[in-house]
């Protein structure tokens, strides 16, 4: 059994606060465990210029962090003038993870800008960010349909993501939180479709290896895992989940 | 009356929720309207390189809005690699105000930091930011008393902060919306202390001028209105509060 | 009686030499005491982005230090990369403030770029920019006139700034220089118009606070300073100041 | 069979020159196929202020590219001023996966500082930066080991990448050239030890997503082809390989 | 006689391989002693902002390190966010010397990009990056003229620079390794045309001084220098030189 | 005979304003013709890292134009955020030309700051701000022998710089004003000693190219100018060109 009392397959507690900012077109409040992320998506209507002329869509992701999110105060990337590799990262990941599950040609010549902006963090902010933002990205579809800016919805599956890791001593966990985190031996994120297809997989041995065996535990896990926040997005988006199961179903025609 | 239906001397509805995020030592949410910020108090043990060795503390901010606590989307200061100029301005604003009503002696060699996140933008974000500021600056004095890391409460007044205006027919009035600062043709920030003094004064016309007869209408509203916000100031501040008031009145002797 | 003799409510000698520097439309040197600032006013014939096809103008206004204006030299900002928030906070008001003294629309779609050089810094360098920059403008609007780009003055009154302060020992005095500056308890800027109208004003107590009382006294002191600042750019503008005398007299009808 | 003529589970041709540049401790032109990256090995005798102290070293990579290393010429990151998040993300890759085969107490106090500079690219430059890094380190390592700075090899076992995809057509393949890189619906980048364990995956679904049963298939063709890019390793490193191979026995013990 | 044997007047052997890189439209590794420069010469189909509607084209380059070029590795340009003074200062004689004797009407509106990057650094990089420039961008004149995108070589002379430069004890020598330029009293750098025209002369005496019989003395050697490196150069790019040979012969009639 | 009357060989008019500027060590105000340069020499009494402990100082020189000093306002490098080549060249060459005339021993571990600011500029401002920064130098001098700071004059001789070149027609000119120099085939600058040593050269064909016999006469023109603006350097200096003199003959003897 872990610190917090979680068994090694099982999830933090996580909640999901729709529209918790008024301006942005999707928003949404997600927490798992003691991470905080605020996921906005603002839809913008014109694309960059290297995808002009091209009847599609782009969708693009960036990360930050309050400076005192986190135990320790940071400086603001602001006042250092740059973002970091680690941001930069992130914001990538966010942003390619988003499109594999939406149709950009149904979204037409508009940029969906997500923010996601963690006010708390205690471990696996990537992952979080990116359940997130599959909600408020839904969201701010579902208004567009609303107001007839789009006429079908545009997101062809779910999409959540999770931390697996294996521990010093050689066990495998799900959904780590920071103390887990500093400590593993090994640090794998996964981001999946409802169709339980992999979208991204990222697993890093922290000055550490691991085998092919190890490997496949840990994407059991994160299967497992990925389903019951699946649910929970479905329950957070209500009739907009239905839209997107016939979207599948439309799709699998 | 006013298009939200208040009075000219009506301030809009203020809350505040302590212990906001978990990690500072300091932090509140503070609403004002529509506008809501979070204001984060973090101490560092250890003061700028202009200040060593005087057995001085420091106390600075920074202030930044999320990227779509707006209307429309802003692009983040980090990603342009620079802070704004009305940035900067609000920082030192912010910064300033705190310093006059803290003994920095007391504080000793250390710095108190304040971050102050727009999450949500509605007209008067400087000044709530100030006001939200205050309560998060004294709850972290707070946790440095009982942690027996001061041996005095560093605060020698209350402070608080808003904005009073001129709108284009000559009415002026008290705490201004994002509508009505668009459209004022006098703007006016008023810092204030509990003591009734005045902090900071701040009034621009915006392609206007303004008179003296004017000026003193303003002052009036704004000291009003003062009043009133450091009432629930000390309401959220509880015990705090009243450890204020009597460093008040040894100061007084 | 102060440090260099002067009486509390008294001005220091203020000279401008118009025409300083050859190329811009407008120029002055103006000196007030020992601080000497260059004033250039040059004519663009376009508009920023945000403000085309409005068929109006725009005033903006940089302000800078040569290095070593001050006691030690100063690191330039052009090497460090960024410009500081004290710069931007005055380059800000500087452009504010002529804006509010100029009708945009007689201008037509041009920008008026005033560049506030410090040569030499003895205290009140932004208020010396405020009324040097409005003795270029008027200059270069004067060219403008001449060279039948305008058809009529756009300045609808005359713009001067000056700063009040409080020392420790509670007197109020009139137009600080750097030694009194740096020890003032309460330090503010007025910027005023000839028909004595406020256009900005901003008062700080530098840690400490001010009374109702202290900001009548400091407003009067201003208010008479002011004027004779006014008649020493009537006597430098000349002819030009009779054409704003004019336009202003068109405006009360 | 490929645009190319390879097999589908077929390498590049493969070679190293080592010691290719003079001054750095280690160093090694690496070709694979068209793709031709300088990695150099720099020994500093000193670590990051955030190691100091511990005993231990540090090894960091950064990565770049000649302006016409490709097709297409690219502006220079130093032109822009800003290192790209790409850039950012493959020199934290490099970095990771080398710590994970070197014994950093063996080391001392130093930092490895590697450099792998692109001067022509077709595709996998970031695993091909890898396994020639890998070569150059151990390369410096020997040098230390001959200059008696070192008692012991520091590398406990091998390390190379390499990269498999999944065609359009659903067809899994073996070192990606650019061409079938950017046609791939799944990309993934695979580094691993001589013991065959695994140091990072990192697989991506391009607008598309992929299957367990698709992520074994690639895992296959990255294992068969890594045993014989270490093969060459050790052909190009000679006694040094030997050395290696000691260590990675005294491990076992 | 010089510490590596060679005479005063005499060069360090000089090798140019063309076609380097495979990418850019003319390529070459040239290598001066122990300094290794590649020269890439891309061609752009557009001019500069300030150059549009002339019919004219422009020519620029840029210059750069590898960190690890140089006995003790060198920080990054691009890590810094800043090119440094020596670096601009390099790029601009580059770009000013080729635009000498290329006749920019017949290039018509393309931006010719001159990147050169060294690898290996023994002193006299910018005179060898020059002497390659020069050859990589003939290459993409002959490429051009190949695919009859121009009608006729642009290039109207011969080009070649070489450093000279005075030791401490008062000899002149010709062709500076890294060693000798760091002890030498006066440093030169000649920029020489076929027809044995200056280009570009810069002499500098560090922390000394001299005399007109000096730089006589030094501009005789660069002189014989530069006639044997400009026949080098004629070998490398045989028929191309011919075809130079014959605008000359045109533009002299 | 030219646009202005002068003979090729004549000079402009050139004045110097010594204690311009009341806060810097040496300040003098150079107008040469229409260009107009501010030179401040600032001592502080520490060197830069890479000279710490080895007993000697340093000099160093900035160089920046006010924005409206030209016909065209340019805009700010601090606004831009960075430094351009033009300027950067142009400040080491005013720093190395200064270091060759100082005895960097006898000033011991400080560095002097030179600072040049154009505030109106027609052509030969790099030239006008090395002549001037001597002359400022040298006052910083006389200030810290008059404080005993210093127990001997550090400078070994005089230093002044100008410029020559040759028109479209073959003429060579001296002290180009920014007309002839816009319109030059060739523009050499050219800083020498009272010894009639040179310290540096910078000949540079525009576009074209220039012969030995050309040198040569522009190096005559140069001389005789050079000696005539030394004289009035004597004639500025007053008594300290005198004690220069006898660092002069001291060094002889």
């Amino acid at each position: 059994m872990r610190e917090d009392l979680r068994n090694t397959n099982q999830l933090r507690p996580i909640t999901m606060i729709p529209n918790f900012v008024k301006h942005p077109e999707g928003s949404v409040l997600i927490q798992v465990g003691e991470t905080k992320v605020i996921c906005n998506a603002s839809i913008e209507d014109r694309v960059p210029p290297f995808m002009r002329g091209q009847g599609k869509g782009w969708i693009t992701a960036e990360y930050s962090m309050l400076p005192r999110a986190t135990q320790e105060r940071n400086i603001r990337e602001s006042s250092k003038g740059k973002v970091s590799g680690r941001t930069m990262e992130i914001q990538r990941l966010i942003g390619r993870a988003l499109r594999s599950v939406v149709d950009l040609n149904v979204i037409g010549e508009r940029t969906v800008w997500v923010d996601c902006d963690v006010i708390q963090a205690d471990g696996g902010t990537r992952t979080a960010s990116i359940t997130g933002a599959f909600v408020a990205v839904v969201l701010a579809f579902g208004k567009m349909l609303e107001q007839k800016k789009m006429n079908k919805m545009p997101v062809t599956d779910f999409l959540a993501a999770t931390s697996v890791g294996v521990l010093a001593d050689g066990t495998e966990i799900l959904d780590l939180n920071y103390e887990e985190d500093s400590k593993a031996a090994v640090d794998m994120n996964i981001v999946m479709t409802g169709a339980e297809e992999f979208v991204e997989i990222q697993g890093t041995g922290e000055e550490a290896t691991f085998s092919f065996t190890q490997l496949q535990m840990m994407l059991n896990l994160a299967n497992e895992g990925l389903k019951q926040i699946i649910d929970i997005q479905k329950e957070t988006l209500g009739d907009l989940a239905v839209r997107i199961g016939e979207t599948i179903k439309d799709g699998d025609k």
